[in-house]
């Protein structure tokens, strides 16, 4: 549960911490980085909400946090960003045998894995939803809570990090962990196109009544919405996996006779890509959106 | 004197063109990004000044495009933003012998070198502030003066690249080519610590009479200030190289007694270190000086 610091970085007003921890649920040693706000730094003693930022295939904790400018608006805001890895690393894991980009080390795709070799480590979804939260509240908050990494929290993601933000939104809406969500170009529904498919196959088998558990599409027709939780998405019209990976109008198509019907915020971005170029323009919308479903504005 | 687009990304709310052109200057193809901001697009008579931004050892364009956060000031106020490369590149320009970070390809120095063999290729001064400019001009105002890359225009700079913008600032305040001048943690005495004099000792050979037509301490001495001319600088006092090649003190110092006293805006940040954490933090203060200097506020 104790985290290493590896690095601490001034950045706009607060400190960016590059974190290391044993992970139980991997069973490996997991980066994750932290960012405090100014708000952190002031010695106030309102607590300070969390918003997670799931990253897409092939990204490491740094590529947000040098990227995506989540740091100006935590600390207009006030809230602490975490940026948690995409896969567990490190000697004897397994990864995929073609050491392709879109499978294994890099793309965890935010699901506890059951087929064998991947079972062994690849539990994300442990990882992320329950485990870290837990760990990162036990160790920022020893003497007296400071952050709220548990409650008070929303999550976003982009990718296969928008996917994992969706779905872990919708699968711990029963007991309420997340006060929103948000997504930049998400793989909306990963069993019908090629990298969830991959992804389903290796980590989860054949069976697709266990893919249905974790597909956002599906989820929605399982998960009632509870009073007026909208998912704020945005995806950009030159983003070259749009029509084969992304497919936006499936979740709102898959929205429509549910409880979520018209609650899917999607928004096309024209000509923006899949690049952080695009995430970071439009970070500060879904900032302010998660700020006022966090109380803080 | 064309460019090529290879690349037009969305991001903000312009446009960040990735171009190349051929350079006379350099006798190669040069890669340079453009940020167009939200201004350009809207259809208004207003001529949009540009801010060249030099970066720093082992930099390309895209360093400071996808992490220095320039395009959200650029839209703020309505500049263009200007990336040129460090030094040329490809086939047949001489490098580092040894293949070292800090010489040679990446490692300009934005000098014109004088030595065999850099000096075929490597006139990086009459690239930045003499070519670039005029070629930008042509290519962008072809149908109509849309953009000044020549006149209201303003320089500023990291490391190697701030050395790069106080020299070249200093160089051409007799033709008033720069409206402003700022640096991040520049080299401000590069005859005295390490990297400058092997980079001045390898372009510009021994004779020290070379080196300091480029020491901005030395500069400062032989070219008069005009009218209230401040530099603006900030340097964090965790960066690594701060002691041994920053010596933000030499300049103050170098200015005592010289038309340059007490204009040298030396601002020393607490905790801040020499990444682009530490850049992003500031360029925001740094865009609004520079936007008052040329007009915008």
């Amino acid at each position: 549960m104790t985290f290493k610091i590896n690095q601490e970085i001034a950045v706009c007003g607060g400190r960016l911490l590059k974190l290391s921890h044993e992970s139980i649920a991997t069973k490996t040693s997991m980066d994750v980085n932290v960012y405090l706000p100014k708000q952190f730094y002031q010695k106030s003693s309102k607590i300070i909400p969390s918003i997670y930022y799931l990253s897409g295939l092939t990204c490491s904790p740094q590529n947000a946090s040098e990227k995506a400018f989540w740091q100006i608006q935590a600390d207009k805001y006030g809230f602490v960003m975490v940026f948690p890895d995409t896969s567990p690393r490190g000697e004897g894991v397994a990864t995929d045998p073609e050491n392709s980009w879109d499978f294994g080390i890099g793309a965890g795709f935010y699901v506890n894995a059951t087929e064998e070799p991947y079972s062994k480590n690849y539990h994300m979804f442990d990882y992320v939803h329950n485990e870290l939260p837990k760990s990162l509240s036990e160790h920022f908050n020893k003497d007296g809570k400071k952050i709220d990494f548990l409650d008070n929290i929303a999550i976003t993601g982009h990718s296969m990090g928008g996917f994992g933000a969706i779905s872990g939104y919708l699968k711990t809406l029963d007991k309420n962990q997340y006060k929103s969500c948000s997504a930049f170009a998400p793989i909306v529904n990963p069993m019908n196109v090629p990298w969830g498919q991959k992804a389903f196959k290796g980590y989860l088998g054949d069976d697709k009544s266990k893919w249905e558990q974790y597909d956002p599409c599906q989820l929605l027709k399982v998960v009632p919405s509870k009073n007026n939780d909208k998912i704020l998405i945005h995806v950009g019209t030159n983003d070259p996996f749009l029509e084969r990976e992304l497919k936006p109008d499936n979740i709102v198509e898959a929205s429509k006779g549910t409880t979520w019907e018209n609650k899917i915020d999607m928004n096309i971005a024209e000509g923006f890509d899949h690049s952080y170029y695009f995430i970071s323009t439009f970070v500060p919308m879904h900032a302010e959106f998660h700020a006022k479903n966090l109380g803080l504005i």
